[in-house]
């Protein structure tokens, strides 16, 4: 029965979160902050065929992003609120969850501690759903190091703003460490996903977690900021020298409860300029907004060859 | 002089960042995440008058307090987008930002990175605003330890998931810690402004910031849980015993960095429950909504003391 080797935490493809024992005993669980309940929502029926979940930061640009799943898998079956996907998370402003076919776009805010909110109420959505087989995606944006402005990163490995790379909380007092591990096949397959006529380039490498955007990032132009630009610019260099191609704020606890969780997961983003020559956007914001749908690409060429393969086309 | 006397960053009231001298530098400063900048938008006509910046998790909330505002200091000369007044952040859904007459409301959204990087921002908005005597609040939500749901804590201390009053943060690579320092006299002023016909207590206490909701609040229904209830009851009694009053996600950021500023801050949040009693809410909305009044009321109070004072009322 070679076949039926599965995943740590997944059963036959199931996702059974690691604490699924405490949550059997639960009457009600209140998935708080999607203002989904396992009472009032029958999530089965809901969610029940989602095979994608992709997480990014802003809801207006996950709410774009699912709308473009619905054009490009030419999916149109899908729940609506006047133009755009229906907003299942619509009973609170903390996060949004839009769902097209067998994709969850969802948003997280910025920072790993409002990812791990969403995330832990996605992982029990998608279990009390019993979606099978689900891969989940960081789809953001970055600022490059060394990169032409617009290029794809896909993290090869994650680390925090001292090169650890582990995602590390504080549990019962104590202080707790998770490998941010990559999944393998996960990653080449996004990267397989570039094609010769993009204008873009998608490359792999080590993507720095950072807690903030201004000092965290080594920028000039916080409100804080206590070094000087040769400061800034040694470190940068540093950061180039040890493989760090792209500074962010959420991958690193993406990749750790992924891994944790025994979720596949990747993350791919978009440059939105290089730090080696500037702190601040100044291309316009029309060309930003292109910029963005660059990852979703990448992603959503993944998705499209996962459903070939599904619905056993060649 | 006596009355020249100024605290550390602000010079004659004004609030002068840290990193003044790099931000004289730059062209145009973009304010990214707001959506404004020092080029097309006028900050000093449209926020000179600030004296008192509200944040909290929630646009709608945060909205909803402007509102309030406007009502409780009868204010009807801000502007307005159809029955609330205007979110100045419009061009983002990162954050919102609502302004009545001297009082700014704005998201953070949840954890200390996502507070970081508004505040940074909200920090310059003020500096270019040339704003005065500015006081910065977070009024917020939270569990609550020992204490009946309903009850307003004011935060005297704020510690990490390790009773640590420290933020820390990695600049340039290195570790570094700030204090998390209460401004007293701000403290014992929200303090004042319990009533004793108020129908909930006003507390001080403790206030342990976590970077989770669920695992680093010892929450026993999350996606991930290792420990037993007996042994999240014995870690919240012993921050019970240590004076830990309510826990919650951004106050040790928030306090460390008015501190580092030298802007006067304090924290007030509704406890919507008591961890020694439950993990998820169990009472009816309407109610919850209620109660995310009280704090809003206390500072109210405290801006409408303030106002009376700088109008020499009695």
């Amino acid at each position: 029965m070679a076949y039926a080797v599965s995943r740590a935490g997944n059963g036959n493809g199931l996702v059974i979160p690691k604490n699924h024992k405490k949550l059997l005993t639960l009457n009600v669980d209140h998935l708080y902050h999607l203002a989904l309940d396992t009472q009032k929502d029958d999530l089965e029926k809901m969610f029940g065929d989602v095979q994608f979940v992709c997480f990014g930061g802003q809801p207006s640009r996950m709410e774009k992003f699912s709308a473009f799943v619905a054009r490009e898998l030419n999916i149109s079956d899908h729940e609506m609120d006047g133009d755009t996907p229906r907003n299942y998370a619509a009973g609170t402003d903390r996060y949004s969850i839009h769902k097209v076919g067998p994709v969850l776009s969802v948003s997280h805010g910025i920072g790993i501690p409002s990812l791990s909110v969403v995330f832990n109420e996605i992982v029990k959505l998608v279990y009390y759903a019993k979606c099978k087989d689900v891969e989940f995606f960081r789809i953001g944006t970055c600022g490059g190091v060394g990169l032409e402005p617009g290029t794809v990163v896909v993290t090869e490995k994650a680390v925090d703003g001292e090169m650890n790379p582990y995602y590390k909380l504080a549990v019962l007092g104590k202080p707790v460490q998770r490998l941010a591990k990559v999944d393998q096949s996960l990653m080449e397959s996004l990267l397989d996903c570039s094609e010769p006529d993009d204008n873009f380039k998608t490359v792999k490498g080590t993507t720095l977690c950072a807690d903030d955007f201004y000092e965290g990032q080594a920028r000039l132009d916080g409100a804080f900021c206590e070094y000087e630009e040769e400061d800034k610019m040694k470190f940068l260099q540093e950061l180039k020298e040890k493989g760090v191609c792209n500074i962010e704020m959420e991958s690193l606890g993406f990749l750790a409860m992924c891994h944790y969780a025994g979720i596949k997961g990747a993350v791919a983003c978009v440059t939105l300029l290089d730090r080696l020559q500037q702190d601040t956007l100044s291309c316009d914001l029309q060309m930003l907004k292109k910029w963005q749908e660059r990852p979703q690409n990448i992603v959503l060429r993944h998705i499209k060859k996962k459903q070939h393969i599904m619905n056993g086309e060649s």
